[in-house]
């Protein structure tokens, strides 16, 4: 039976400006509700592929929970898990991207109906029936998602089940207190690590990239995926390394792309894939992800990932 | 020298839907943000008349709650009591205009910056240095700003200042625990009464309008006006009833309408207007603010009233 896999942390909805430039200090056009927030984005992604997924997250009783709800409930998550709270907000992003291609946001998360969640009895059934755990470190940043993601872990990894972190860290959140804590105690037990880019020296003395994945691979971290965006991915373990160039794409909007691959490597890893071929439709489904505009619009079915791998294999 | 108008109340963002339609439960074009808030665009509308105006409120530390600041700084209004709360969200609303001419919102108010408002130093200052109070009925509903708003009340009018009140209810927000007590207290002050349509009935036993306009002068309000919307409006006080035709514009966004023609009728009649003066350029103002998309785009300047007033009757 195929492994189930469970997330913690936050869902949003996201307002895009269609315009780019620097900030929100005017009317402008924009478009949405999307679904969003990266847990759910990943989430959302392995559902998609017909991986058993659940979710532990907070909405508000508004449309944009709804909105949430529906496209998980459609793509095949589990949201037993999701409380709906009454008389609180969904949480919000509003991103715009400025000419070089940086994005600026305003939020509304810590005080939102995801910011306030807490135990219930639904979440700890939920983390009694999945055999994975994938932790995002924003689920990290707020004391509420932090204490419920580090219980799953507790008791998933008890149970023998697996653990997969990517650290996803926006600069300005780093600095929250108890976080680098946090970081650590789920590093620690953490059997394949996702970082983006730069991220890899998170957690290493080391300042070079070779050395900080042994460093890494000697603490205990089984498996490594870097990735790279628009360069590719590399996948590190014990055995050696493989590389995946990138796919060429008519991007439109990046956001979401390394939630997408981290759900479709972890649905193949889990599964029993070669390093190789979970890279491949790993790097597929970021490649799809950019296509489309919403950070939830591009997760990807098998059938779409098929298609664009055997259209750039010929 | 000018009485001094102070406001408590909700400072928002306001996102509007550019499709009609029932909600937000798909992306859709959208433009925004908007500055909002009832209380904050009756404010602006006094201060883009010339009348000195202030507002206690309170706004998170981001481009939301930036929009809103420049904008009520640009019009004269006093903004040293709107507090900047470092780490919370700036409210919003998203509106979606129905076929029939009804509203969908999506909020965040209540556990956004502007629903934790408390009484601060600067707040009290503002308190001793204000001649009028308006009471916006919102204010009412969250515990915070009702507290400061009844403060500011007892303390403006136990200096012999006076009280504007607008109820400015939806009926979603009548049965909040206390809101009907808080009503009562404040309506029990009041010297102008601003009631839009079947509101007058609200504090009534009666229920045909000419018995209900004589059981509030009875019970000691002032003056009255009947907001029509696009009907017109109606003064009662003790000398009799003046009624104002409306004025025929191509509506594209009801949105502050009322809180508009609230400002400008509470400008005049501060400044010792006749009912008859005070009532023609508050119909104005009502008829210019529905000809601007957003709630507060359409706040009039005198010159801007005087034109219309002169076309309409020239």
């Amino acid at each position: 039976m195929s492994k189930k896999v469970l997330t913690v942390g936050e869902i949003l909805v996201e307002i895009v400006a269609t315009t780019k430039g620097d900030g929100f200090l005017e009317p402008q056009p924009l478009v949405g509700p999307f679904p969003s927030g990266a847990p759910a984005i990943f989430i959302d992604q392995i559902g998609r592929l017909g991986t058993p997924a659940a979710i532990i997250s907070r909405v508000g009783d508004d449309d944009f929970g709804r909105l949430n709800l529906d496209r998980l409930i459609a793509d095949g998550v589990d949201v037993s898990g999701i409380e709906v709270a009454r008389g609180e907000a969904t949480g919000s992003a509003f991103v715009r991207y400025r000419p070089d291609g940086s994005r600026a946001f305003v939020y509304n998360i810590a005080h939102s109906a995801t910011g306030n969640l807490t135990l219930t009895p639904d979440a700890e059934a939920l983390m009694e029936s999945c055999d994975h755990v994938h932790v995002m470190g924003t689920a990290l940043s707020a004391p509420g998602l932090s204490q419920v993601a580090r219980e799953a872990v507790a008791r998933i990894t008890a149970r023998g089940g697996t653990l997969s972190f990517d650290p996803n860290l926006r600069p300005e959140i780093l600095d929250t207190p108890g976080l680098r804590e946090a970081l650590d105690e789920v590093l620690a037990q953490t059997n394949l690590f996702l970082p983006s880019g730069e991220e890899i020296y998170l957690f290493t003395e080391a300042d070079d990239e070779a050395a900080a994945v042994k460093e890494l691979l000697d603490r205990g971290v089984g498996d490594i995926v870097i990735k790279r965006g628009n360069q590719g991915a590399s996948h590190f373990n014990r055995a050696g390394r493989t590389d995946v160039a990138p796919l060429s794409t008519d991007e439109v909007d990046p956001t979401g792309a390394g939630d997408c691959f981290g759900g479709a490597f972890v649905s193949f890893w889990l599964a029993g894939a070669s390093p190789e071929t979970a890279l491949r439709f790993a790097n597929a489904a970021g490649a799809n992800a950019v296509t489309k505009v919403g950070p939830m619009e591009g997760a990807a079915t098998r059938d779409e990932l098929d298609a664009l791998l055997g259209q750039s294999e010929g």
